[in-house]
């Protein structure tokens, strides 16, 4: 047998990812990756675990006790919470307004659940008298909703989501993954029980771990379906519940894993755990609502910009994100080719969209790291060029001036 | 509100990481980590996922085109391999002679499958004739079988299972874990459909991604229960088997994120990735037989020198797992405080195990970075001052000087 090729050290080009996610990752947080790892059940672990337990607590603006870290993506966190939480039969409740809403509706199903949707056009939210409605007519065991969906830009209001839930007596999940710590993110004051995330986006953290918190009431319902893993069980009281249909995403056993306890599961992946801790540290440091303020900040210099070269911005203002904003691709102009020479030419990602939006829209995003001004002035610039060249009629130069205006004035 | 605490800057201590796994990571794995990241339809990032599959078809020693990451821990790729392969009511054969038999079993109940098992001893390893007749008996559609079961330090033959199951024309899982780098494993020449593994153990990587290969029978079995995700679907053929009941460990989806047509799934864990693509490289550059060579010989040095030093080596010497080996407690001995002090006295963690043997035996590890000469040395001369300062009767000096013969005579 010939030798097999062992390819290329690795060498990433180095890029300014203003798409959808992933951002680029703080070199603070690419440091903590670089330390040798420990045993799972070394006391130094197990301290680090409870450490990232109470840093997440303040991300996620929460007294939860149960807040820990899924070992996945964002997606797995999410699989997570509907597997644990959701029983063969339960009625869901979901709104939609974009991309992941299907995927809440997808994962649903696959649990064995009932969805029962209640759909807006995208770009558009849902009011919240529907999800009443819609309670008091299906009775769900559950209302799961995004907060802000990556696909349409668009973020759903949800205080008020929380008081009918809580009025109704139905558990209310969120995926927060796009907007935690870019968005105003209130998981006790909002009555959710149950919210997830990722690390990649206004975190700026990488990908593959998911940060969840889980309100006394969730964990309730989660313990009816404790089934101890058979070889390893800690002689805890068992649950009368079905069998969540899941192993690796069953969280009482994760909840076990993550108390004194310490019942073994997965082996928690500790480069990760240690990134995850870094990216909470930092925004504990910058503190959740200076960061927040930081998004919406860029966020309004980019749709500023973007408005003053031209172009037009997609979406509704009042229910825009602040860390990502679409705008459409105007008549004649080919999407990808745009996305290519602002890659090749400058080194800079923006990404188009899904379903109805595939190349209609572009997505920029101002998240993380890339949540200031320097990064949205030179995107904005980069964009003024390449859409010129392609024989766009734009206000050339407006754009930079407009975003540098609007930071500066807010 | 009074400013949270952002605890302490990361600073694990170093440890000689000798238990079950993870075990220590080598530095150019942990400095891949710390790249930044891409785009995950960079073409850059794309083409790292091609030569990742590329990789590990080396170190699975497979021809498998569908040879890929999940994102998650060794326990995550089991689960993704179960929940595709198994639907409601299908009957599974799994060999059992261990705690990881049992996590089989689990998974196996919790995807809706019927376990049929077949049982040994711990210690012992499943006489293949009773794997046939549990098959002529049951009429499983798959065998699933644990290779090196940590818990009991044993390798269970999987050659003539294989076999078996290609006359039969069942499907055949074995979970490489423990195993992959360290031991002899023919994915192709044993007749294995689907293997998975995870990095933290023989490959010397961080926990957290796990490679699985399918070949083409597995995967035609998989894409029968083909559904896409509403929304990104890209109009290839559906399935009419029943819908994998997990959304994020849905390997026909995972297929497809992973071929051309890079249909969205997850948001791939990037740095994870960086450290996989390392991981393999580090293996094929030594030499997979190489490397197994080279834990062979860690492994039978360290038997050597637990003998020499008195005390009395679990299990069987044909079946012993080359990359972890178990040895008794000897009577009257505090199991934990001889790991504490292992730990505290000389940075070296050893564990024990689970079940029936929870506190019995000691296992000791030498995987990876450590299957070498000073690794095993280093771990025999600090458990001889230990184990003698506990006022255990050894022959002192003993056992490190019949490693190093053993491993000079090797």
């Amino acid at each position: 047998m010939s030798q097999p090729s062992t390819f290329a050290q690795l060498d990433p080009p180095s890029r300014l990812l203003m798409g959808a996610g992933p951002t680029n990752v703080h070199p603070r947080i690419l440091r903590a990756m670089s330390y040798d790892v420990i045993g799972q059940m070394d006391p130094e672990m197990t301290a680090y675990m409870d450490e990232v337990m109470a840093l997440y607590r303040e991300v996620f603006r929460t007294k939860n006790h149960w807040t820990l870290l899924v070992n996945g993506s964002a997606r797995s966190a999410i699989e997570a919470a509907l597997v644990s939480l959701v029983s063969p039969g339960m009625k869901v409740v979901i709104p939609r307004f974009g991309r992941f809403g299907l995927l809440l509706t997808e994962i649903v199903h696959r649990c064995g659940g009932i969805p029962c949707t209640v759909d807006v056009e995208w770009g558009e939210v849902v009011d919240p008298a529907r999800i009443e409605a819609a309670i008091i007519e299906h009775k769900p065991g559950l209302v799961a909703c995004v907060h802000g969906d990556t696909s349409t830009t668009t973020a759903q209001p949800l205080e008020e989501i929380g008081r009918i839930c809580r009025k109704h007596d139905v558990l209310f999940y969120v995926d927060a993954t796009a907007t935690l710590g870019g968005m105003t993110f209130e998981t006790d004051a909002w009555n959710i029980d149950v919210a997830t995330a990722g690390l990649q986006k206004c975190l700026n953290g990488p990908p593959g771990s998911a940060p969840i918190t889980l309100s006394d009431r969730a964990v309730a319902a989660i313990l009816k379906r404790r089934h101890d893993e058979a070889g390893i069980a800690t002689g805890q009281p068992q649950g009368e519940g079905p069998v969540i249909q899941s192993n690796y995403f069953d969280l009482a056993m994760l909840m076990n894993y993550w108390s004194p306890a310490r019942m073994n599961h997965h082996t928690e992946a500790t480069s990760m755990l240690y990134a995850a801790r870094e990216t909470a540290r930092l925004v504990v440091e910058e503190g959740v609502e200076a960061r927040v303020a930081r998004h919406v900040r860029a966020g309004r210099a980019m749709v500023a910009g973007l408005r003053a070269m031209g172009l037009k911005v997609y979406g509704d203002d009042t229910t825009r994100m602040s860390n990502v904003t679409g705008v459409w691709v105007p008549d004649g102009v080919d999407n990808a080719r745009i996305r290519e020479l602002m890659r090749d030419d400058f080194g800079i990602e923006i990404v188009s969209s899904f379903g109805p939006l595939t190349g209609k829209i572009w997505r920029i995003g101002a998240m993380g790291l890339n949540a200031r001004k320097d990064k949205v002035l030179l995107t904005l610039a980069a964009l003024d060029s390449v859409l010129a060249g392609e024989g766009v009629t734009l206000n050339r130069g407006a754009g930079v001036d407009a975003a540098r205006a609007a930071w500066d004035a807010a």
